[in-house]
């Protein structure tokens, strides 16, 4: 590892990756030079995300798979679909972005951290949520059969994409949509353990069971020791007995229609290169299952894989995450999971359920002290809230924690089987707001707008932390669906009740008052009203008074329209697209009572957000940094 | 068959099923009684939707099973949970729904084409859409065994089920959710003679296997014929042995680790009823496969499964449709389907997409005429957009037929996957606005709101059936994502020009001048917005325009605004809810723009819509009758 390396001039550090530029020079490498470019990409790997943070864990178990897959296929006239894309760092250092680009990887100034077509033409379809890459290849290959080409699509997915409905209505139709499809199922034996739901274990079988293991070992020594082993690869149709008898019976995927390869040594590159050699050769839908460690290479991401995963920045010795003992104020997500334990250690009936994210939801905490009162449904955000429902009839009181992002992928759910029912399921929303180092698929800017058409239900946004519990025993303790959305990393730092407070539904919290501009804002807009405040009270000369909306829906309209009446001007703030949102809610409430105050909607345009150095730096990109906000809320101030 | 039964008391014309108010009265009759029973409930049912229209053939499928599933579990404490409850009619006969309320279902007078736990104890859950069964019934019981009851859930799904994401998703969490689940898989051999996907194939081959059939039969004699065999039933855990053996070994459910049972006729009552009462003592997760017909007992449903699958109003005698030869004008979804086909034969690269609903949406014509160029993916919307964002990146013009409602499943795609990386795909929903008989679960009020905040995405609804057509060449000729809405049913009757027109991207078309009152109205509220315009002209002597806005998003904002400066009053008329609609759209653009005019917003009121005797009863149930909306409008009118 290169520890100590402190030069930006990757050629020094990495004599070999410096090289690569495209597929034609991985070929040159022998064998020896291949295992030395794994071990830079590693180094690479780790140095780049002990500064920018990322995905290290994934993308330390794939370094084998992805030069494999460039040895053995051409992009961009091949195609690869990488799952979530969040292990795409290796292709992307293989595909020509090895420069001083990747070592901005995740901050304006570099590359983004998942895939996208924006960013390269080796890019074939990008991602960032789970679960769309077999369905999107399966599209990818039944056009290259309608335009007769001769290309190849390969769906690298990991064990996890299997939990994900997604998946298997592609899995359902891949046979009926195309005759050549190549699936890596890149198996990750930590994810494994987890165990999440029965596919998993199905998996686990293949790996652990001895007669997969024998006949495994048996396919590896055939194609490494029999001096055919490598011409078997080309005879494709002509081979089919020997085809045949490679194959492990394995009844899922074959009932499928897919033919089922491995389970091999994802470690192993001349292994997994021969594999794939013939995967390609294939005429019929395949999938190879390639076995990888997560944070193969870094100890200590193997020692704490879910913390490396996605990580913060760290120091490379240690592992420790950067600052990870100074005291700032507790994450949402741990106030959440926290006071999770806390209800539901007081009544039995209120539950946990999330989408495969017990840490970055916070449930972990729900988790480890009353695990009976927790279900994590793998990534299957519509059975996890369809199971809420389920239990909600029942009498119990479920809490799905799901990212704002996320929950885009149970919509239907939320309204056909949640709202019209009004089955009292609350669904707590981290990372509402914005996710800056994720970038696009990872904000989470249009729950607002998507929730509040949404007939029953209760919609809320806390001030702090403190409010958060707040509306979470609020929303316990009434029946009808409730949402709750909250930013994504430290609160505010405010002192924490003792006990719970219930909130009157539909009532807004009136924070100072002020009657030439009122302020109505959201979570944390709240500190971006005060600023707002101070500065046209002290250089306007205008009294200007600030609310907590508290609530989206039901929405405190006679507060509102009292103050509207009589102010000169009023403000929407949120974190969220102004297409719909809050500020759209507070200008159809101003139409439809003819009150014809002038109105500022502060929040997010009609685009997509990249990512970028933080919340700062995406909203100064994106008109909301506090000048501009002051210079548009000024343009509309009444001329004193 | 009752075919001439004039009479509208029950009593008379089915004794038997009118005496049935619950499980104990099917529980006295005799094996004859029963199958009269059926008999009587096939007539009724025929009778009913002969008047009503509604789901004949998957009522007319599941008689015996319903009426299995009634006399071996206690509803309400056992809970069934019929998948998108279309088949519910029996089980609504047998729950003491058999009065006049049945006569009536569909209508506003009746009881729902669905199931509502609104309007019976003894529906445990409601539906409308596909696939959600499963999963609400594991999360059902999984809350049963943490409330440690001893009740039975029952989930009833089609075969078609299983190609839905989220069947697949509970499927995977059943094993460690649940000790105790029963799933009855109702596989009707019509649709699997479809063969969409590799589900249904592999269903298929356990029907007519000849391995798979011996082994059924063999279960089956043993059952009826053995003197244990009904002892067999109460032996639970003890019967292990014998329980194994009676299994069909069948991997793909147990990979799952669900226990496969059957396949067994479901017409056989004697035989189903043995299965569930064996299904009941189990003490792991079942999976009971029982065959049915669809349209059992009724020659016409039988012989066009697809018609009679959602019927309207037949002569019993024929099965023929009533007033089918009246020369009405065309309906939007042929209009859509036939455009499709003449675009797809002129461009090798378009093709059609359904979610397993060729005949619904129209997409029949195009797999008629040009069937390499149709993809039915099974009823899998978030697959057949991905899919359709999969081709989109090969060039291909992909456009995906799919109802308002059902483009919910498909929102997180959409963002994500299609309009992120601004795929070209074309989305035409049909069922845009009421779809008035079938309620709150097929509505298409949510589209534009839910759509609207999407960037990238271009949104059109045309004025009639010509406009369609120009819309869809309009988004086949550009390379950015769209949508297009239209409603159920017949067209306007308009001319339908020989060549498609380019309409220009972001631009409304004025139908009528006037400058008093600007009504910016969307599809078919073009019409209510005629009456309007006479009304208000002829009595209120101002003058009035009309719009057809034609495009939601990018939104002619300059026509707008010149036209909303200077008018007294700006009306918005759309055929969706008001909370973030095309009229929020237009009371943002108004505050943003600062501009004072007064404004009404027509629309659909933030509550869940249900059915009624077509569209005028709903909008006079809502608000928005003609002399509603004139009442609503003319409180803005500026005095004269």
């Amino acid at each position: 590892m290169n520890d100590d390396t402190q030069t930006n001039a990757p050629g020094q550090a990495y004599p070999i990756l410096s090289r690569i530029q495209g597929a034609a020079d991985l070929r040159k490498l022998s064998q020896e030079e291949l295992a030395t470019l794994a071990q830079e990409i590693r180094d690479r790997l780790i140095k780049v995300t002990s500064i920018n943070g990322g995905h290290l864990g994934p993308n330390l178990g794939v370094v084998e798979l992805c030069i494999a897959l460039h040895l053995v296929f051409d992009t961009p006239q091949d195609q690869f679909v990488f799952d979530t894309s969040h292990q795409g760092y290796v292709h992307k250092l293989l595909t020509g972005r090895n420069g001083p680009e990747f070592e901005g990887i995740r901050s304006s100034a570099g590359l983004s951290g998942f895939l996208s077509r924006d960013e390269s033409e080796h890019d074939a379809f990008g991602a960032g949520h789970a679960g769309t890459a077999l369905s999107a290849a399966v599209g990818m290959a039944a056009a290259r059969d309608a335009l007769e080409s001769d290309d190849h699509v390969v769906a690298v997915c990991g064990d996890a994409a299997f939990t994900c409905g997604i998946t298997m209505e592609a899995l359902n139709n891949v046979a009926e949509s195309t005759k050549r499809l190549i699936i890596v199922l890149n198996d990750n034996e930590w994810s494994i353990a987890k165990n999440v739901g029965a596919i998993s274990k199905y998996l686990n079988e293949l790996i652990t069971n001895p007669i997969y293991n024998r006949l495994h070992h048996d396919v590896g020594s055939l194609l490494k020791t029999v001096p055919g082993g490598d011409q078997l690869v080309k005879l494709g149709k002509t081979a089919e007995r020997g085809w045949k008898s490679m194959m492990v019976p394995s009844s899922l995927f074959e009932k499928f229609g897919v033919r089922y390869l491995g389970p091999i040594d994802g470690h192993d590159l001349p292994q997994v290169t021969r594999y794939l050699e013939f995967a390609r050769e294939s005429d019929e839908p395949v999938i190879v299952h390639v076995v990888t460690k997560k944070g193969k290479g870094y100890k200590p991401a193997l020692d704490f894989p879910e913390r490396f995963h996605g990580t913060s920045p760290f120091a490379i010795s240690s592992g420790k995450t950067n600052g990870s003992s100074k005291p700032t104020p507790p994450n949402y997500q741990d106030v959440f999971g926290k006071a999770m334990v806390r209800f539901a250690q007081a009544d039995p009936k209120v539950v946990g359920i999330t989408g495969a994210m017990p840490s970055g939801t916070g449930l972990i905490h729900l988790s480890n002290e009353v695990p009976d009162q927790f279900y994590d449904v793998g990534i299957a955000e519509e059975h996890a809230v369809l199971f809420a429902a389920g239990m909600a009839t029942r009498g119990m009181r479920p809490v799905c924690g799901i990212y704002s992002t996320f929950l885009q992928r149970a919509f239907d759910q939320v309204i056909h089987d949640v709202c019209l029912q009004k089955l009292p399921v609350v669904f707590c929303m981290d990372r509402a707001g914005l996710s800056p180092n994720d970038g696009a698929t990872h904000h989470g800017l249009f729950d607002i707008a998507y929730l509040r058409m949404v007939p029953n239900l209760i919609c809320m946004q806390p001030k702090d932390e403190d409010e958060l519990v707040d509306m979470m025993h609020t929303a316990l303790n009434q029946d009808l669906p409730a949402t709750i959305r909250y930013p994504r990393g430290a609160g505010e730092g405010v002192e924490m009740k003792t006990e719970p407070q219930t909130l009157p539904i539909g009532k807004a919290e009136v924070i100072s008052e002020g009657s030439d501009v009122v302020i109505w804002a959201l979570g944390p807009m709240l500190k971006d009203a005060q600023i707002l405040k101070e500065k046209i009270e002290a250089e306007d000369g205008l009294s200007v008074g600030i609310v907590n909306a508290r609530f989206i829906k039901p929405f405190d309209n006679e507060l509102f329209l009292s103050q509207a009446k009589s102010a000169k001007l009023v403000v929407s703030m949120e974190d969220g697209v102004r297409s719909g949102g809050f500020g759209s809610l507070l200008s159809e409430t101003l139409i439809d009572e003819s009150v014809t105050t002038p109105m500022v909607r502060i929040g997010w345009p009609d685009q997509f957000v990249g990512h970028g150095d933080g919340v700062a730096d995406l909203r100064a990109q994106n008109g909301l940094a506090p000048e501009q906000i002051l210079a548009d809320v000024r343009a509309k101030l009444p001329k004193a």
